[in-house]
């Protein structure tokens, strides 16, 4: 081996060290930008920047104590989730507005979305079919008899909010068919037809990426992430009289709730 | 215009149908095979076919009263979220499994998880560092005063399941930099520290997709769906001890709960 190899040995090692160093830095900068982005996420959904744009890079490593090239990172993070952009001559603005889906009561989503704006619903599918067994068996009606299947896309001024997938037991189902559902709550038809108040639901939430063609309909980039939300909600009697299925547009939805200790 | 375009024409215009008719067949499958989709993932998750592959795609086109395309397209749908894989002459397993985190009462992980298995912290970071406006706001601290700062991943029986930040006062948070974090929630940490127990917590609940780094933290699939929990929790008295924004990998965790109508 030649004597001159040592040095660029020595030289291979140095490099070495200083890719290791190097990306020691870029993990702990990537920790640091997931840090405060999740802070400025914060901000941004509970409308702190509402009327106007980010503070600036400088101000913001200032006040968070970080690098202007961590205070970067941290604002491509919260670019790539769609919420702020970058506007030349302004700065980063809030481009996407997140609505609070109430966690504490069992509500419709034009009720709990009541102050944010008027809901939509376009009817995709409509109409008897034989329940499958597992629907059969959490509606409490006889497997293959038929249930009311409903498939809405929901929109909240406009957008789409949340793709819905309901099975209701015909005898509740059948008066369905001739309601305003464009307008109005399946929960508050319910109540409406059997003349009683819905009583408990039982929930399952999930986070999952969109398949292709539920990103198709809701409108949302391909890979999105999607809130699913499972829904078996009872009359007050107990009786099981929706089972829903919800794909809610993870960039437009956070669900909101107080959790008690005891 | 050639009279021969006419015949073309008619061409044209039959193929234009055909696309449109096959559009609309390819639509109406895949709207099927979400529906059927979301009724198998139910089954998944519930744990009916942990014994075993789910049935053949002739049965469940037979149950389910779908085409075998229809089927397959459900399955294909289940496989890219990473629920389930094919192996030749076996049929359709269930590959991944997600576990019921609680939504009713405020718990650890660790606790809400006892029955499934144990949870192990790994500390990526620990240490007081000054609080920025947002935490110090939050936590009832003066802006600038250090807050103890933890980063954890955290895995049930060795899997990772989340990445944890935590922002504690540092009058509490001392304490915990000789505690048992490894194997300890926070929540039991805090009641011990304090003698007191937790009252209550503010949360909120999305769906992201991971970013690059966060993925590959909770080795996840880039692009990954990932559950994104905010949560501010505080004693029984009322004060806020603990801030915490984690990341549950998507293909794990399922928030489950009971809601109430009033």
């Amino acid at each position: 081996m030649p004597a001159t190899d040592r040095p660029r040995d020595h030289a291979g090692q140095g490099a070495a060290a200083t890719v290791a160093a190097h990306r020691t830095r870029r993990r702990l900068r990537a920790d640091r930008a997931r840090q405060l982005a999740d802070l400025l996420r914060h901000q941004i959904l509970t409308g702190v920047f509402q009327n106007g744009p980010l503070p600036h890079e400088s101000t913001l490593a200032t006040d968070y104590r970080a690098s202007r090239n961590t205070v970067r990172q941290a604002l491509d993070l919260l670019r790539a989730e769609g919420l702020v952009e970058r506007l030349p001559g302004v700065g980063t603005v809030v481009v996407a507005r997140k609505y609070p889906h109430g966690l504490d009561r069992l509500m419709g989503l034009a009720e709990t979305l009541r102050e944010h704006g008027h809901v939509t619903n376009e009817v995709r599918t409509m109409g008897p079919a034989p329940a499958p067994a597992p629907v059969a068996d959490r509606l409490h009606v006889p497997a293959g008899a038929d249930v009311l299947y409903i498939e809405r896309l929901r929109r909240l001024n406009g957008l789409p909010l949340s793709l819905d997938l309901t099975y209701i037991p015909l005898d509740i189902g059948t008066a369905l068919l001739g309601a305003d559902l464009e307008n109005t709550d399946v929960f508050r038809l319910l109540e409406a037809i059997t003349g009683r108040p819905l009583g408990h639901a039982e929930i399952t939430l999930e986070a999952v990426t969109a398949d292709a063609h539920s990103a198709a309909v809701l409108q949302a980039p391909r890979g999105a992430a999607v809130l699913m939300l499972e829904r078996l909600t009872h009359l007050a009697d107990g009786r099981p009289v929706d089972l829903e299925f919800i794909r809610f547009r993870g960039d437009r939805i956070t669900m909101s709730g107080l959790l008690h200790r005891s």
